[in-house]
């Protein structure tokens, strides 16, 4: 069963969602769309690669996520297809595969299955749905393009560690209102080495143990743990987080192990 | 052809309808997914409630419907199974399953195919969506779960009636902004006994009439009628009752028959 | 491979999409169902109109669009399905055929598979989906209903030509704030015979030439194009076009031929 999934800044209202699904029902009858979201900020490549990176590993191998951020054609725009833990992606070479992959991808191919591609209205319905859907349908990714060496990097800001302390930002902040952070479970278990630890944010609030669940505290309570994600999150059970706590996009945290 | 149905408060920007639909579609290939909502207010299982007691008997037999609201694990958490009307259900044993039921459901199971329920950080995808992929393939509900005698039950508040009166109050405003109540036509013909009425609401307000379709009265006008959903409705032909009226979730409706 | 897309105003939080999908599946399992948008604002047929014209076109053949807009029972309505292109429409016949069509469909056919339409409560759950069905599963549509001569004319305001002058008004304004307008790529053509133009809008807006990509001028300039829907738009390069130039719905552009 072929999957193709989308995620898009293309929002629900307008008729490029269903350019883009019936271009590719035409070419592929029968696959199966997954909407991962179509509500990604214009142009954002930050947030659609959180999106898609902590969720495509929840599809079964072979699904084809398809990405339409930012696929204007410019001179010298790549269309690429990429390969990652066997996965396929198709996207712009933006920068956004960099953001997505934690390590080179098993294939990269700069997609030269159409001509003219300074032509194209819509390359998302044009090129990249005849990519998607010829992965999709099982044919080699070299069929469909030259082999390049790598992608374009864009960094994701990491965070640091100094002494005893790690320093990382807010990087998304959810429907809920949780607060993500850019400290993923395995950089803070390799740094805490079972040390006992104080979260700071904001002036003065602190959090000074790691839950498991959103309600281990009182309801209004603010807690932090590791969500589905696998990044630190700061979250108040039932409540808020990013409004209460004056959290947002950017802001700074500070661990100090003891 | 299994159905799975989806209705939850994750809204759609965020990694969690991916997360879960990618691990359906991870384990039963080929099923098909149909979102009911994913737009409930955060925690709100009356929304969810209302929502899917009025839409499931519109799926084919068998379908199985998950509910994605408070998920989180507790202590003394129960993440149930059921049967009722021939339909599936699966969710947290919050209330919820009473909100939707009209009476006991054909069987209830407490799932029991995971252990260390504790340690999941995001049962909708791990628990739920293995149970009720196993009820979408037609496997018996005793395969999952345990026998569990009833649910727990959460009250929808009932109008009452004493002498000639009905007293109801706003459940649900719909997105036309039409006011829907708690007074479900069963009820009402039960008490109206073909006597004339006069429905009060706000200070002043009142209908004396039920119509059967919004443009029985002239645009701009309020009516009320039986909706899709068989609850006592107020409406404006082509306008926006609850703004224009002043008609709040909670608010009382009056029906005195004369 | 069956595919029936569906255009309403009915909004993702209530009932209705669920009951109407809900149907469809019990109606004709295995259909694809694809929302085009379910966002279009109340009753309005212009909004839907657009998309749905600007859209079909790139679905399979033999497609089915259900168009669920403006659809309660009155006593002169008429349901009626429509082939067109190769296509089929299904909707009420207030006009919004009309809007969509260039030219006079194939066939037309008032839909009579149910009586008593009066007692309806929800037409398109209930005769829509049944005649929808109908067609995506190859029945010819003169079974489902009786012929007619024409549909109801609703006439999108054309632009005008007069002397050097191609007169134009703003039609749609889509999430990304782009500016469309009346004016399509035949009809420009037609009338500019390779003569050079002066577009005006607002008071002192001009431009001059026509670009084929968004990022032909620096980010934050305005350019105009002729974009996937084919009609010429104003925009900004990765900038809200409507806020920054005041452009809104029914304002009035102007093409000066030179």
């Amino acid at each position: 069963m072929a999957i193709i999934t989308l995620t898009t800044d293309l929002g629900d209202k307008d008729i490029y969602q269903a350019v883009l699904k019936g271009s590719i029902l035409k070419a592929l009858p029968g696959v199966t769309i997954v909407d991962i979201t179509h509500s990604v900020a214009a142009f954002n490549l930050q947030q659609a690669a959180f999106v898609l990176k902590n969720s495509f590993h929840y599809f079964p191998e072979g699904t084809v996520h398809l990405i339409g951020i930012d696929t204007v054609y410019q001179n010298e725009t790549k269309f690429l297809a990429t390969q990652y833990r066997n996965h396929y992606f198709v996207g712009t070479d933006n920068g956004i595969f960099s953001l997505i992959f934690d390590e080179a991808p098993q294939q990269i191919v700069e997609i030269n299955i159409l001509q003219d591609l300074k032509f194209l209205h819509f390359p998302l319905a044009d090129i990249f749905v005849k990519a998607a859907c010829h992965l999709a349908q099982g044919y080699n990714i070299n069929e469909i393009g030259i082999p390049v060496n790598s992608v374009e990097k864009k960094m994701n800001l990491q965070p640091t560690v100094e002494r005893n302390l790690i320093r990382g930002i807010v990087i998304y902040i959810d429907s809920f209102q949780n607060v993500i952070t850019n400290i993923t479970k395995e950089f803070f278990n390799k740094v805490q080495q079972g040390r006992r630890f104080v979260l700071y944010f904001k002036r003065n609030e602190t959090i000074t143990q790691l839950s498991w669940h959103y309600n281990e505290v009182p309801e209004g309570e603010k807690l932090c743990l590791f969500g589905i994600s696998d990044h630190l999150e700061i979250a108040i059970n039932k409540g808020n987080a990013s409004g209460l706590l004056g959290l947002n996009l950017g802001d700074s945290v500070i661990i100090d192990f003891q």
